[in-house]
């Protein structure tokens, strides 16, 4: 893709606000290079139709305002780069497809803290989201499947709030589990405040991505928006305690649109938390009690598509280090984390991000606190005969 | 129906145990009276073909020895009707139709304690049940779904044990409610001993019945096949806690099979007793938090046929209490069942029981505390112009 293209996206997440679908449209029409010129060079105009359409004059006005303070893009790739962080959008490999089911509500681009794919980590990804201000039981229920899912080989995606957002990041950490926080902020900014090492943490061990560029903040209207980004990149949503009307209801809600799974923990009646979560059980939401009910729905699809003969990822295509993390695998039998890292020369979080990468790829998978290779990357069916 | 036909009904519950299929086909080939006249008349015969077929020798000894042990069923009849008691079956105006839905496995005939008209009050009918040794959370659930269904003109019905059983039939009484307890032994015998008052009291503000004669005990595969009672007679079975494997459950999957509606209430996936109802609602049951959601769904069924233009009963072919009760009703606005019964010059427990006869055949509907005439009552679209 050409550099110009990605530059024009990273500039235009600071100009026109996630998941608006008229400027989708305009993306698609015209691409973001003549979309961001024909943004840019309006600015001398004063009268006369507006040179991109479906816009009224009031939002055109603050679309150009901002737009005369976005900085270059460069600045802002700078910016994040000095965080570890990086710019990714449609046409990079690094782009989660599934994302694309968004339509022009599609984000321009996502900003990306941490060291995984998040291509090859949303693969094999699920949702647990619930309230802020939830019961004892709701922080249980979210850590222990935020646990359970890691341990499974699976990616939990959250978005970094109070209350069961952060048990389920929390439960995924400390099961040495990967879990990715999608902000409705800048990367760089923590919110709420009182986060700030969860998410740090996220980002060492996991990734920490949003819609918005570095710097920018969080509106009541992000935080909804930012559910349908949770909603599409994973393959099913739970909640874990939702009070009717809350906002992750509507990640569900959102799942179920894009035909991932909806998913939900049943709580006692007589709590207001679970009020929520009942309603979407009653409307074909599925009831899930632990992470093994949850992998059995989201797994179904695609979970055997290592099964099938031939190449899922040849070897010798695999960065360097992922490669020797492969190959610290043993032929027969299983290895923690630690082992594996020692034998690569992989730092710990740096190990756990590329295993639950060769995961998705099919060529390992983790039980409890050990990986192994799959039977699959044993009897060799990748193209180049599988992993020693 | 002839009198010689209920007799040998009436006979049989005491030979031929609830359920067996075996008996079932004998009274649909043979009927009532010549199935047992080959029975009594087999006692001489030692060898040759069993005189009954399906039957293997050591069960036809069995059901002999019964047979000879057996008083006459006038004598029954005599003894339950001292406790307010009758014998009903097949072919009795009666007989609630929905039973008939067991096939083969349709019990014998049903021995019924207490004023109302099973087959009225079963029309419009639910079952609750659950654990014996319940939370307190059940407990509340099930008193509160008890009275919910009471207080929106729904009968009751359950099993008369312990716990979740206990507590909806509490719940509907004290709502002054119609209940139904069936029970897996003698409608004259008390099982638990416990439930002595209980019992008592559902028999005179409602009913109790049960498929074994006076006198009868309870055993394992007797509770076991009383379930299927439970779920023929309702519109849909509620099960409020279960653990894995409990009897509740099988009533569920009676249910399920018989076409009614499998219902649960959901609790905290820590409970083991919310464990087999988060089973059942992961395999088609419907997640119910309250007695509204109850009557929603096994409302949708029939409950417009009073809508129907045209006679559903005349009023003339009321029993005269019946219809005193129902001239009691003003023709506008509401009375509670004290200032009805009052007027009507029956007891409350009486006026209860034909207030819920009158709800089934579309008279009138309850509302909280109140009963009113419904809107076609009113509109006088039954055959007789309706009541004044």
């Amino acid at each position: 893709m050409p550099e110009v293209v990605r530059l024009a996206r990273a500039r235009l997440t600071r100009i026109v606000e996630p998941g608006w679908a008229v400027a989708g449209r305009w993306l698609r029409e015209f691409g973001p290079v003549e979309t961001l010129r024909r943004i840019d060079e309006a600015e001398e105009r004063t009268d006369g139709p507006l040179p991109l359409p479906g816009v009224r004059a009031e939002r055109w006005a603050g679309l150009l305002a901002r737009a005369r303070e976005a900085p270059p893009a460069e600045r802002d790739l700078e910016r994040v780069a000095k965080l570890g962080a990086r710019f990714v959008c449609p046409g990079d490999a690094e782009w989660p497809g599934q994302l694309d089911d968004l339509g022009d509500e599609r984000p321009v681009g996502l900003w990306v803290r941490g060291g995984p794919s998040l291509r090859m980590w949303a693969l094999r990804s699920v949702a647990v989201v619930g309230a802020r201000a939830c019961t004892d039981y709701g922080v249980r229920m979210s850590a222990s499947l935020g646990a359970g899912l890691a341990e499974r080989g699976w990616v939990v995606v959250s978005g970094g709030a109070y209350g069961i957002d952060a048990a389920a990041h929390r439960g995924a950490l400390g099961a040495a589990g990967a879990t990715v926080a999608v902000l409705a902020c800048g990367v760089d900014r923590v919110y709420p405040r009182g986060h700030t090492q969860l998410i740090d943490r996220i980002a060492e061990q996991g990734l920490v991505i949003g819609e918005l560029p570095p710097g920018d903040h969080p509106t009541p209207s992000r935080f909804i928006l930012r559910n349908r980004v949770i909603a599409a990149l994973t393959r099913g949503t739970v909640v874990v305690e939702a009070a009717y009307r809350s906002g992750a209801l509507g990640t569900a809600r959102w799942a179920q649109r894009l035909g991932r799974h909806a998913m939900g923990v049943p709580g006692p009646v007589t709590s207001g938390l679970s009020g929520g979560v009942h309603e979407l059980l009653r409307k074909e939401g599925v009831l899930v009690t632990d992470a093994e009910e949850v992998v059995e729905l989201v797994g179904a699809m695609g979970e055997l598509a290592p099964e099938r003969r031939g190449p899922v990822l040849p070897r010798d295509l695999l960065p360097a280090a992922t490669a020797r993390v492969l190959a610290a695998l043993p032929g027969r039998g299983a290895r923690t984390v630690a082992e594996i890292g020692r034998e690569a020369g992989t730092s710990a979080d740096d190990t756990i991000g590329r295993l639950y990468e060769l995961r998705s790829l099919g060529f390992v998978e983790r039980h409890g606190e050990s990986w192994q290779l799959t039977r699959q990357a044993i009897r060799g069916v990748f193209s180049d005969g599988g992993p020693p």
